[in-house]
């Protein structure tokens, strides 16, 4: 008998089931030539023995084996190795080569790779985000509970095979009632479209309205992916000012008044970078422009759900818009979850045209995960989240207002935003961002040093500090740090 | 005070717990204006006493009413509702309108809308799909494992926040050796992306080759959604026939001879919706013209890991093609859930733009799901799953295509497929799908009329009888509904 004892370890505390661990290295062992075809393996008392394990435990290996057909059962002989193994070995029509190089023969298109980002498995360290969720917060085992009743339900098995290109609709009615009761929007469920995150609704819109060569208005400064997707699509970008009452509306006349504009795209909440919200008078304004020019306008309003001190105010798309206004969101923060979900708002006769495209792109959405967030929309889960997660955020934009103000003080200034996730955090020309980031690191703090924010625009100084991921312990210890960077000579 | 016992009605089998169902309840009652702001609630033990529940219930109601501000604790006086209720109004700066009639103001960019599918809430049903897997067999469970484990470790919790645009690390190392060990293919964690299925794959690598006007080969018939694809993107399509050994090379060459071909789009081991093989001798060939040429080639390999009777020839992609192939696959069939994961494997620069498009388009993938596949796919689920879903797809094709024969044999052709899950069924002319598939469905049997395969082929009458995801019964009751509606008039 070969050495079992040695060749086969089992680890109690793996998360994997002891069996499928023996299972597993006897395959290895058979796959390897070490078990022979036709061989016999120990009797189950045996090896139960030999590896100090209940003979339940070996049985269920062996079980798991012969329906592997790795090993069969013989009448009164025990469990041979399987002389016809079930690994079909693929086959071969010319030698493997190495065949991947860097590049391919042939030439392909061009795309801009700018701050692009490969993540690599990072240490347990101190992040400061542009502005997340804390996933510490998110209702992850009511996620959990959903996915399992929802797969649990045999009648549910085979409709899950689906992957709607406009998105679940038992969710897509759920968010007509949730985007009426939180955003004051008069809509069907054929006017949403889910997609898997907010980005994705903002690529879909433009790529249904922009032609190369076409005017779009954007902020200046602006989220720099939307420029980034606008420019890929051929748009030529036109930039107008954002100062603390959101968007330069009249910036935004002059230039429909004297140039053809085929687009404006415009986050009236909370702005991105600069968190200012677009004032009531602004919007009134706004609104006018857009009837009178008839412009396609993508309302980018990622996180409504959170504010503090003061009331939202609703969305451009809940006003008279002339049925002008794709209205953009998501529910990646308010869950709170690593999963994206996001919807656009639209014409019922754009959402069919987009979903056909949404299709070459992506076949369609999860049903698993649509259906789960639709049954916490139903079930309050959501509204509960958000509701508890809005009181942890406050307070922390509150306690990292003071830590900011107490100990930067001398080096950068802000204003607290309404609502959100990030303060815009703008540093004296002195402290250059670029360099905070890299000396912070050396203390273990890590954080953006900024440059993305100056792409396509005058060059900023300035940081989204997301503290609602931080919770009081460690945005003491991230000002701290920044303190400390900030006083050494940089 | 008020009648709680007919106002508070809990449901003890319902999947919300009792205490969240008195909770919500009791914020209707709230919002509603019935309980007022300022007036207390009854005693727990009262309220309890009302609703026959245990008072830990009503307790527990309680505490999370207080958790989310919608009632205070007053000491000595009870729970009163409170005076400055949580449910923040949105300020609105103007009456919300109608805003969305069926179009928008503006004009917008065309797309086909053809085949497109609006998917109502439909009955269970006996459905004939065009080769999907049996969700039934679906290792589930181990996937809800996986993603409560990487949830429970808090130092995921953190990580998880992430979307990296080319896939998750831990996912592209497994892919490396699972795609070596059945595949053949020699690459590096970096010639790996990640996407939401195969279709994204396959989008992108054709925005990152086609331009308007291109050129591109497909096959006659061809994967209706490709076609459709390239078409979008601008591309001219040329079509060349296929027959029992798949693509015409001889035509693929005389065409690269004569005109200037930008890509080739090929569906080797199981060509949709034909589900013939690629020979060997025309792999060969090939390659010599991809070499020659320089030609850019999307190698499709949905579902590579399905054979039965004969072994898996290894992809286009496994030998020496000068980096042009993009290899193309997926995991959504494999794993048999409705969570769809693709792949793109590619030399490595080429991945490093393709991610960058993929970005704006959808930032990135889902963490959590990916990372669970991981798990699956290093502790040996997959594998395990596979094999035996294969053992059970072989038996359902051997049946359909025994059933098939007896059944239909006066009106339908086919050959049985060496692998994957759907049998190409050819109708007699006599005996058009069309009116078949409207009979099929007054006997409760669903199927699409195979009018898709026809999109810009000769007609065709076929469909794809998707034998994987019916069981013994299923298949016996689905062919005689289709031997019963052959035989009526039609």
């Amino acid at each position: 008998m070969l050495p079992f004892k040695t060749l086969i370890i089992v680890d109690k505390d793996a998360q994997q089931a002891v069996y499928l661990q023996i299972a597993n290295r006897i395959i290895s062992l058979i796959q390897e030539g070490i078990l022979q075809p036709g061989t016999y393996l120990p009797g189950s008392r045996i090896l139960a023995d030999l590896l100090q394990l209940h003979r339940k435990t070996v049985v269920a290996a062996y079980d798991e084996l012969v329906s592997q057909d790795w090993i069969m059962a013989i009448p009164r002989k025990g469990m041979m190795v399987a002389t016809n193994l079930p690994e079909i070995k693929p086959r071969s029509f010319q030698q493997p080569q190495e065949a991947y190089q860097e590049e391919p023969g042939f030439s392909y298109n061009n795309i801009s790779t700018q701050f692009q980002v490969k993540t690599k498995p990072g240490p347990k360290r101190l992040i400061i985000n542009d502005g997340f969720p804390d996933i510490r917060l998110a209702p992850m085992d009511e996620w959990i509970k959903e996915c399992r009743s929802i797969i649990r339900q045999p009648y549910n098995r085979r409709i899950l095979v689906t992957s709607p290109a406009f998105g679940n609709l038992h969710l897509r009615n759920e968010m007509v009632n949730y985007l009426a009761g939180t955003r004051g929007l008069n809509i069907k469920a054929d006017n949403v479209m889910v997609t898997r995150g907010a980005q994705m609704s903002i690529y879909l819109a433009a790529a249904m309205i922009i032609k190369q060569g076409d005017n779009v208005i954007v902020g200046n400064p602006n989220y720099f992916f939307a420029n980034l997707t606008f420019q890929q699509l051929g748009a030529n970008l036109l930039q107008v000012p954002v100062d603390e009452n959101g968007l330069d509306i009249g910036a935004v006349e002059k230039l429909c008044a004297t140039k053809k504009i085929r687009m404006l795209y415009i986050i009236s909440h909370h702005h991105h970078p600069t968190t200012v919200t677009l004032s009531a008078e602004r919007r009134m304004k706004l609104l006018e422009i857009i009837r009178k020019y008839n412009l396609a306008v993508i309302e980018d309003d990622y996180d409504y759900d959170f504010h503090y001190s003061s009331s939202p105010i609703l969305p451009l798309a809940s006003a008279d818009h002339g049925g002008n206004v794709i209205y953009v969101g998501s529910f990646t923060k308010s869950l709170g979850l690593s999963i994206r979900i996001g919807f656009m708002i639209a014409p019922s006769k754009f959402i069919d045209k987009t979903a056909a495209l949404r299709r070459l792109m992506d076949l369609g959405g999860d049903n698993l995960i649509e259906e789960a967030l639709a049954n916490m929309l139903s079930n309050g889960t959501i509204n509960r989240h958000i509701k508890k997660a809005n009181k942890s955020y406050w307070e922390r934009r509150d306690l990292a207002g003071e830590l900011l103000e107490k100990k930067l003080d001398k080096y950068a200034q802000f204003k607290l935003p309404l609502g959100g996730m990030a303060i815009w955090l703008q540093f004296n020309k002195k402290y250059p961002l670029t360099k905070v980031a890299v000396k912070a690191q050396e203390y273990g703090l890590y954080m953006a040093n900024g440059e993305r924010y100056s792409y396509m625009s005058t060059p900023i100084n300035a940081m989204r500090f997301g503290f609602a991921s931080l919770n009081e312990k460690e945005l003491h210890t991230a000002t701290d740090i920044l303190a400390k960077v900030l006083k050494d000579r940089l």
